[in-house]
């Protein structure tokens, strides 16, 4: 098994304000895409042509903790998790990233992490300014967009 | 032992540029860190006032692979190994990137992770349209820089 890992902090914002950004569709619609829907307990993010992920919601433990477990979506993310940590540092509130249980680190995996880190700073970018940049408009990092 | 991965494609760039960007000093200099210098087959990366990195070359095959091997800098870089693979995928040269042997999955693993991202994708504005961020313009993700 392996594990994608990230690490970015938020400055002048406080952990509810990146919970809230990673608990609530509207939240979730300004930094990672904006087809963001959620049904009984199942966020459903979706990138029209290509796909898109849905996310059982394991935990939320407000400001501390977000988990979700990916339910369906490409093979190799199935039955992997996603867990979001967060605390107060000074200023900052940092997010402790982790997207774990590949099975094999295939370049798939690869691509995933450089694309989570645009994410993480879409993120960063909606809870400081206001703005991020979700699907589709996210960064393009490829071939593999 | 566990390790970063990433993937980015360079759009009209051939194998032959992107390795020249990973082998010249001038090239390094333009994605990575400004103060970049080489001697004896060791290249010297550093991030004033913070520190740095020294890489040994152990291979070099052109327009196909780099790997180094980093002989100092911060305790838990030190003995890791860093590869880059090239390869044409139709218009883009991709790049996979790994960041290897670390011992244990630290928090400054996360975020070396996230910074990486962030200069391959410096790499492939430098080799797209001739202007990479590097250090000390490069992007900033969180409290630890």
């Amino acid at each position: 098994m392996v594990d994608i890992l990230h690490r970015v902090g938020v400055k002048d914002a406080t952990p509810e304000n990146v919970y809230e950004a990673l608990t609530t569709v509207d939240g979730l619609a300004g930094w990672w895409t904006t087809d963001t829907s959620e049904h009984d307990g199942v966020l459903r993010f979706r990138f029209p042509p290509i796909g898109g992920f849905d996310m059982e919601v394991l935990e939320t433990r407000p400001a501390e903790r977000v988990t979700w477990k990916v339910v369906d979506g490409p093979e190799e993310w199935i039955g992997t998790t996603v867990d979001w940590q967060l605390r107060r540092e000074g200023e900052y509130t940092v997010i402790l990233f982790g997207h774990r249980g590949w099975k094999e680190p295939v370049e798939f995996m690869n691509h995933c992490s450089t694309k989570w880190a645009t994410f993480l700073l879409s993120l960063k970018s909606l809870v400081e300014n206001g703005k991020g940049s979700p699907a589709p408009d996210d960064v393009r990092v490829g071939d593999w967009h």
